[in-house]
């Protein structure tokens, strides 16, 4: 495997930082490539702006969609912003990193998202028809690549179970693995979430490093989530909502997930 | 009312921009007083670190809430976000206003909840005991106060619709509506949501802002979302998870609104 891991914890010195070095040598034992995007370390640029432009038009206003799309057609992205696209490109397999806050990802990593998912590159891609609504989910730049989530939580699993106050840990990553993964075409892997993180001694640790080793190792062997192409035929087109002959009566974000 | 608008987009002349002009003015000229916070025009510093707290250890690992507590509770803080802290305890209204980038806030504005949103502030506030697990989820510092999302979407709304492709908007919004605003205590006020931007004219624009400047007035006289009190009985505790009796069977994002 050609394997990004995009990182986004500030501390090297911190449980992230040593599953971050776990990721890596276990994967880097194993024979495959792996390249880091450490973003505190890079001090990311977090913040989408017109500077993202090298060759912005000082008068006219800033577009954040449209001027990513000629940025990225004419070749004057910000050259932080290529080489990660650069990456992408390269990796056949993706991992987003980062600790849970205020139940999403951290700024930084937000700022990767929203700098690097540039128009043209991630979204705006392929034609619109009766059919085919762009190269999106399910299809796109990223196709035929897997990614997947690796996020700790200082809540408890029950927190985060299907019951629980915060919401269950697969809804609030739906955002991310639909509509941040599986949008550009990724197959997206089921996430490895560790819990509780202030109650991690000794014995957790090791048994937590042993889990995702294995969950590195099953990476192209394990099912990804059946998230539902959008022009294979589930989906009405161009109001891209569920057929009502699939999942009748029913709604929100679990439906677009083929569990036949 | 006592009106913060944080504001989360990069150009002034954008629709997102015209929207931020009418709020402004119409509370204005209704007699209310109104503070913004511009995230762009202000340069915010849009990624949490160690220099968030102006005493920082340099030898010790940097830990995101221990640092950020202890930076608070001694009056260490970066100025920046003490002074959006006071901006919070002065105002008993709070509109974010933000463009959906990637199905959630655009990276500055993460960033401000990531730094402002500090360990004593809007977590980590209140007991922890049998029947009451810290003030959080309405309770905390933010009680008595309301809130309010101000969001524009590319997409259409049939694509955020109940069966649309997207989520449900309600559920996208769930994580910021329940797990940000609702966290700290605040009352959460429905989204006003503006869809498909990129057909807005004259026309739609005006009955657009009609309807917003509607919902500014009736701010404090509509009902909150009946989100659910963690506090109240309705939670065990410490799993906290919705008690089997209520919503029987059922989880997800939706049994955390008392619909009775």
């Amino acid at each position: 495997m050609k394997v990004l891991l995009v990182y986004a914890h500030p501390e090297p010195r911190s449980l992230n930082g040593s599953l971050k070095n776990v990721v890596v040598s276990h994967l880097e034992s194993a024979g495959h490539q792996v390249q880091v995007s450490d973003l505190y370390a890079m001090q990311w640029k977090t913040t989408l702006d017109a500077f993202d432009n090298t060759d912005r038009q000082a008068e006219a206003p800033f577009h954040p969609s449209l001027d990513s799309q000629r940025a990225f057609t004419q070749g004057t992205q910000s050259p932080d912003i290529a080489r990660e696209q650069d990456k992408l490109r390269w990796a056949d397999t993706v991992i987003l990193q980062f600790p849970l806050w205020w139940f999403t990802m951290p700024a930084i990593l937000k700022g990767w998202i929203d700098r690097v998912y540039a128009y043209g590159f991630a979204y705006g891609v392929g034609e619109h028809s009766a059919t085919h609504w762009g190269d999106r989910y399910g299809e796109g730049s990223m196709q035929g690549k897997r990614a997947m989530l690796l996020v700790t939580t200082g809540g408890w699993e029950s927190h985060y179970g299907p019951r629980g106050i915060n919401g269950p840990i697969d809804d609030l990553l739906f955002p991310i693995q639909h509509g941040v993964l599986y949008y550009p075409g990724f197959e997206v892997m089921p996430p490895f979430v560790v819990y509780h993180t202030s109650r991690m001694d000794d014995a957790r640790y090791a048994q937590t490093c042993d889990a995702l080793k294995q969950r590195l190792d099953m990476l192209w062997r394990d099912e990804p989530i059946r998230f539902r192409q959008q022009n294979a035929g589930d989906y009405a087109i161009p109001a891209l909502t569920l057929k009502p002959d699939i999942q009748p009566d029913r709604s929100g974000f679990g439906i677009h997930i083929d569990r036949a």
